[in-house]
């Protein structure tokens, strides 16, 4: 690594079937990634030249067509990275599963499979689901308030970990001769009773080769920090400038250090959404042509579920008015909130603004400038590396890592290899001892 | 096809991690596909090479250690079939979900993930599991009866057919030109609110290429045969004789009729366990090799489980004595008394019997000799094919493949080529119209 920084810059790339500005899906280059699985299979290969230490992919549980053309129609997480495993042999797979709407058994199956599958590649996103909508689609009643979803998930988190250490990692002998599969006194069952879940287990599979796949935590109001701090080994988050960028990760840490880790072991990634272009201009073009494809009234749409609020009957040439908070997604609010402020931006504005990549930081400008840009963040403190989300795919992303990768690497701020075969191993993280087993 | 039948004998491979004799694993020969992605991938292309149908993977909610060792551990089926797609082009890809532990919103994308990264060969084997174990995984009180496990998946079918056809064939548009990506008013809202479940849709998939993926069921009961008459294509079975599974068959095919389909269009698959040598000796010999493998304690917990009753405390070299009706598997218990009864077997008779492939048909003989055994029930009317079920990995199938199905497409009872792209059209069944945009 460079004289700026003793660790590796790493980079996630967040695949979104039709590119992440609203728009991108327009451009006369973007193809249509949501059920594409040969599209897809390029665009995880080219990850894996660029050393890429994950593909990730979000998830909702319901179809939203007026929001984002991305959030339509996608293939499920773990059936399309289970896909995507047998193509690839370093590439994290990241998938989202929500611990509102799913079974934590279902989850730490899913999870293990993956894992099984993969070698040892999986990583787990977990959220708790934001937009009440979906509990429509679920028989089960209203959508829990913020603060229930939070402590159902740190419940969740914790029974799933408890269901990858079903089986200590020696457990399946296999003994033919003495007719024993799986040693009786090395598995254990869970039999957990809490406030949100009852579940005995033991889960149906073996340990998983990372011992468990890696957590990632996407929310960044203060319980989703003190839930990342305690549980997570990766945090994507969605700052606009370095100053919050720097004082998210900061106290980030700080939790970690509270809840008796080491801090190294939270990575914060922040999304960024590089428009790149061969000259400055050119780039900037590209930005405008993309600003230009924006359909407003699917632009406020967006704004409303970042905001949690309707917004749509203000004036749009008027400031963001005083909103009262949601219950929705209360740091992603906030964030626009103070950008909106900060900016002196009309809603027009801020809509537009939004449309692009929801909320997270935009760059645009030639591989060398969005790499100074990169850097910028990371070295003063406000990643641990980013989660890179084209505009559209997949020209955009093959110019980042045919363009800038190699900037990055030249300045040694990322490594030109992978130097494990787990995703654990590649990110330097420790692989987690059994807690029932601990020999 | 041969003058005996204008209909191919349809093959489909349960697979299943340690084969399917219970002490099938313990053989020299056998290797351990639970969680073994290099052997899973060879034995489909073996499946793939010998034409077979689809491959069936089985699944259950909970960890079974003592009772087989295929049941301890074993990927979950929709990621490790998403994963096979990728090495195969025509074999249809059947797996398990349970309706009475799965959401439908859920299970409608599991399939139509599957559906889609494959290329329509996706099919879904909908039980409503047996064993109130699995209740204690799922943190939602006791396990429904028999009669309610078999509403909810009455609902639950109807509720995942609903979502499946979310969208018009023609829904995505995607053109960029009007900046439209989906048709609005092809997208339809199911709104389902039933007695079990409410979901509003859509789902967030668009329709799958075979229309519905195929719907597999394996319930024998009476309501288990009604559903299967009323919504699926495939029935697996478990009869003894032929007698049985001819009266099973005729009494399926009526009820279809009764439902107002095609009766050619279900299909009756019942499991056999192809036990072969070169010669009837060798057979023997294996066979006896298998039996004398078992270990008492297992197979009286795995008639336990067939009979949804603890008999250990009977005597075990007297006959089985009258048992209440099970509410677990009601056919199935039905059959293995009927079974022991009719033969008049001793209770360590029948469990050895039932240990071996757990309740299911075992053939064992030359190659020759396993060709007419199915051709016997074939031709003879009592199924339209089979669920073959080798009683280890990879060798015994390897030898159905070599050496069985050459006799039966010699005798041209079987086809020697995939005559479509999709499972369905494999199976020469019509891809149904979406209910919501007939045209
Ligand atoms: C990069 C990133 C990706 C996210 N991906 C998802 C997702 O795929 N599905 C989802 O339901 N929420 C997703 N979220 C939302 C968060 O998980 C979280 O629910 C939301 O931010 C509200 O929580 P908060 O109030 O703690 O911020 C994502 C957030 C970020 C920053
Ligand atoms: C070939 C075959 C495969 C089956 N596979 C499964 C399975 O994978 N998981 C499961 O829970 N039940 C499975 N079953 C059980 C049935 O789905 C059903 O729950 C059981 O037979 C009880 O229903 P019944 O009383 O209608 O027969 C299978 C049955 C057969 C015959």
């Amino acid at each position: 690594m460079s004289a700026a920084t003793d660790r590796p810059m790493r980079l996630g790339l967040f695949l979104q079937g039709a590119g992440h500005h609203v728009a991108g899906w327009r451009h006369p280059e973007a193809q249509f990634g949501g059920e594409n699985l040969k599209l897809i299979q390029g665009i995880a290969r080219t990850a894996e030249e660029g050393h890429f230490d994950l593909l990730f992919l979000a998830d909702g549980l319901t179809s939203s067509a007026d929001a984002h053309p991305s959030f339509v129609a996608r293939i499920e997480p773990i059936a399309l990275l289970s896909a995507l495993a047998m193509g690839t042999k370093h590439l994290g797979l990241a998938a989202t599963m929500s611990t509102t709407y799913t079974e934590p058994f279902h989850i730490a199956r899913a999870f293990a499979s993956l894992d099984h599958l993969s070698g040892g590649r999986a990583a787990w996103n977990a959220v708790t689901t934001s937009y009440a909508r979906s509990s429509a689609n679920f028989s089960r009643g209203d959508h829990p308030s913020h603060d229930d979803r939070y402590a159902i998930a740190e419940e969740c988190i914790d029974v799933v970990r408890g269901l990858w250490d079903s089986f200590a990692d020696d457990a399946f002998v296999k003994d033919k001769a003495r007719g024993v599969y799986v040693e009786p006194d090395r598995v254990h069952t869970l039999n957990h009773e809490g406030r949100y879940f009852s579940v005995k287990g033991p889960l149906n599979a073996s340990r998983p080769p990372q011992g468990h796949p890696i957590i990632i935590q996407a929310g960044s109001s203060l319980p989703g920090q003190r839930l990342a701090a305690r549980t997570s080994e990766i945090v994507f988050t969605a700052q606009q400038t370095l100053v919050e960028g720097k004082a998210f990760r900061d106290g980030l840490r700080g939790f970690a250090v509270e809840a008796g880790r080491n801090p190294d072991h939270v990575m914060v990634l922040p999304g960024v959404c590089p428009v790149i272009g061969g000259t400055e201009a050119e780039a900037k073009a590209l930005y405008a042509q993309l600003q230009g494809g924006i359909d407003p009234a699917a632009a406020i749409l967006l704004l409303n579920d970042r905001l949690g609020h309707d917004v749509s009957g203000y004036d749009l040439d008027g400031p963001l008015p005083n909103l009262p908070e949601s219950d929705q997604l209360q740091s992603r609010a906030r964030l626009l909130t103070d950008l909106a402020r900060r900016e002196n931006l009309t809603l027009r504005e801020l809509y537009y603004l939004v449309a692009g990549a929801r909320g997270h930081r935009i760059v645009w400008g030639t591989p060398e400038q969005v790499a100074d840009a990169l850097e910028e963040w990371f070295v003063g403190g406000g990643s641990d590396g980013f989660n890179i989300m084209p505009p559209f795919f997949p020209t955009q992303f093959e110019r980042f890592v045919g363009d800038v990768v190699p900037i990055l690497r030249k300045r040694g701020l990322v490594r030109g290899e992978y130097v494990g075969n787990t995703l654990r191993e590649n990110l330097g993280l420790p692989r987690p001892a059994n807690q029932f087993f601990p020999d």
